[in-house]
């Protein structure tokens, strides 16, 4: 299936010169997002993955019904303030200035085995810190699974010690 | 499987005097998060559902793996300006102030078939907003699943003209 042709093209969003990827009308089409998750569960099938990790919020999107294909479970990581109970936090650099990401501190356990979701691999920031929160935890990341990679942004760098799937590259 | 065992309480948050229910615990039990979704996708699966509705952010987490498994779509309602193209909008009350919900204009098509996921139904308020969206844009509500409902905030009194299944009650 072509997923490539099920993701919508928005200028200037959200602002002028970003040509957006949005991935809403791939998910509203229920073969084209079956078929994506069924991708992202085909690379992670023989990697005996414990538990998949989905940064907030569209990370949710792919995130849990791979965990639930998998049947494994699922752990968010938010902004901060939004997780109830104690964290660890990660700070890092954006294009301007810093941003923070929160895991559960209970929410991995050493040693297990972690695949981190998400619909877009753009600059890696994000990705970077998340395995950095994973690890911090005890825990290994086995794989990175993306729906789209923007190769122009040379993320893949940041995270290149990492095995990276993407399904959509532009 | 006894759900209720899976969910976390976190005394004060977000703030003093709210019984917290952390619903991460069950997530990240895998056996408990394939029952969750199973019990909502075996309440839905007579009823021709076209497509799935999940609030932004917690909506996604159990409103996507439930269109996973129904092979069908998944169409998100935003926060106000998180989604790239053309939205309907709508407005409603909290407890102090008001709150808007987002959908995209073109994510539904008349006549279609509605079920809306969400982690919670507490006050009804984010449910009936989504509801309001859905109908705007043409779509039928055919049913509400939650994880969890907590039965004395009287949220089912806002949405009664409505299908409610909820897996967890307080």
């Amino acid at each position: 299936m072509n997923l490539e042709a099920t993701i919508r093209n928005i200028k200037d969003f959200p602002k002028e010169g970003i040509d957006f990827k949005d991935i809403t009308t791939l998910l509203k089409d229920g073969k084209a997002f079956k078929c994506a998750v069924d991708q992202i569960i085909e690379d992670l099938k023989d990697k005996n993955v414990d538990v998949i990790v989905g940064p907030e919020a569209r990370g949710f999107l792919m995130g849990t019904p791979v965990a639930y294909g998998l049947e494994i479970g699922f752990v968010p990581v938010r902004k901060p303030g939004k997780l109830p109970a104690e964290t660890e936090k990660f700070e890092y650099d954006l294009e301007y200035g810093t941003d923070v990401l929160e895991i559960h501190k209970d929410a991995i356990k050493p040693g297990q085995r972690v695949a981190i979701v998400d619909d877009l691999l753009a600059t890696g920031g994000t990705m970077g810190a998340a395995a950095k929160l994973i690890e911090k935890l005890g825990g290994e990341v086995v794989a990175m699974e993306f729906l789209i990679e923007l190769e122009f942004l040379n993320g893949r760098k940041k995270i290149d010690n990492y095995h990276i799937n993407s399904l959509i590259t532009y």
